[in-house]
């Protein structure tokens, strides 16, 4: 019997495996099992804890159709609060370092681009107000997170029909990788935001799309650091001044801790 | 920290807790809460096991909106499996007996009915062919399984589109408490079922759908008992003889053991 535990961070959820204490082998079925909701044990992503020749911890990432992802934050802020101590952790996408900072959990994003390049889009064009519009959504700001992100910011965040627009910008030729839509509005340094994730859709919370709103807001001079960031599944609070890392301080919940018989899973 | 257990049976999916072996109270809030995939644990319907005054052991279901269940017979087959012992099981619903058979249980699901007050219709008619079409599905025959169910035998079941006739039928002002709608076809002893589920939709796999199927085919000289019935989720084996309990038999699987601090759900 092997043993796992499950943790969300603001309904971003996680089956995590500390494979440094137990043996296990992930195979892209194996991935597949585990995370379906009905069948298996259910998650967003699988979180596979290893040993780091350069980090506290190594961490390997899986999508449900076993796919493997380069970096997740709302997982970062997870493993750093089951760990219960600051580390670095080893991802396909680099280090990123976390910390805890009372019942909250902070992680280092990585730093923000804003060059055409960059995001990337099809063609040079000023990213702080690109000179496009897709109904009554104009002008975003583009910010590459680590992934791409356009900002719109709006009046009333939940007068914007994302399920219909959010697929049509996200296939939009401009942007050659696609792109997470963000539409946002500003009320002092309190942002509420709504995120259509490329390639997910309408979530809950989106960790980057977080930072990226905020970097946007920041950089045009509508809010100053640090920004509180509301989305349906929770809070995040984010940090940065041009030319550092985006700092996300947010939660990370322990669910409950479970022992499953891994060889019935594929 | 109290322990329970994830099972399902035919992907209809469980968390079960020994309220006999720890204290637990279970109001509406925190039936949602265990129930949720993404902040809980995860589950179609919650299952409480309690001591009972007149059976082995007494089964409250909880559905996710935390309204309470009168039976269900995937639920019986887990118990049965996860105590691994026959028993007689209380629930709202009355008495529902359950046996061992090999790696599978076996579960009487009490009797079926065929008056025309008894499923409800709204008129008197031939409950054996009834005198209505819908689309190409005509002359479905009705079944009371504890609940209403229309039954149509068609020659292609993935040719009807039940996203479509299926809340039609269900809500037809001839159903005053709406209904079950079964698409099956038949090969010798063996049906293929699609089932729309009253109130849940296309579901993997309903137990009383598959009961009341093979009863009406049986009933009709179509098949003869035992008859094997294949959902999407998985086979069950129903036996009936006029006048005698149905008999459903099929796999129970046990997914994991989990620990959880019931404090922190609601």
């Amino acid at each position: 019997m092997g043993e796992f535990h499950k943790m969300h961070g603001l309904g971003n959820d996680f089956v995590i495996i500390d494979a440094r204490l137990q043996s296990i082998e992930i195979s892209p079925t194996r991935a597949q099992m585990i995370a379906d909701r009905k069948f298996g044990i259910g998650c967003d992503q699988l979180i596979l804890l290893l040993t780091s020749e350069i980090a506290d911890v190594r961490m390997r990432i899986f999508n449900p159709d076993g796919s493997e992802v380069e970096a997740c934050g709302n997982a970062s802020r997870c493993v750093v609060a089951l760990l219960n101590q600051d580390l670095n952790i080893e991802t396909l996408g680099g280090i990123i370092s976390g910390k805890l900072s009372g019942n909250d959990v902070e992680v280092s994003m990585g730093e923000a681009t804003f060059g055409w390049q960059d995001i990337p889009l099809a063609f040079a064009m000023n990213t702080d107000a690109m000179p496009l519009a897709w109904d009554n959504l104009a002008a975003p700001m583009a910010v590459n997170m680590g992934n791409p992100h356009a900002v719109f910011f709006v009046d009333d965040v939940d007068a914007v029909d994302l399920r219909q627009l959010g697929p049509t910008i996200e296939n939009d030729s401009v942007f050659p990788e696609r792109v997470n839509v963000n539409v946002a509005s500003i009320a002092g340094n309190e942002i509420h935001l709504n995120v259509w994730e490329r390639g997910a859709g309408l979530t809950g919370a989106c960790g980057t799309g977080a930072c990226a709103t905020a970097v946007a807001a920041i950089r045009q001079g509508k809010a100053t650091s640090p920004v509180t960031v509301h989305q349906s599944g929770g809070t995040l609070t984010i940090d940065w001044s041009p030319g550092q890392p985006v700092i996300m301080t947010g939660s990370a919940t322990y669910v409950f801790k479970g022992q499953a018989d891994w060889d019935a899973f594929g």
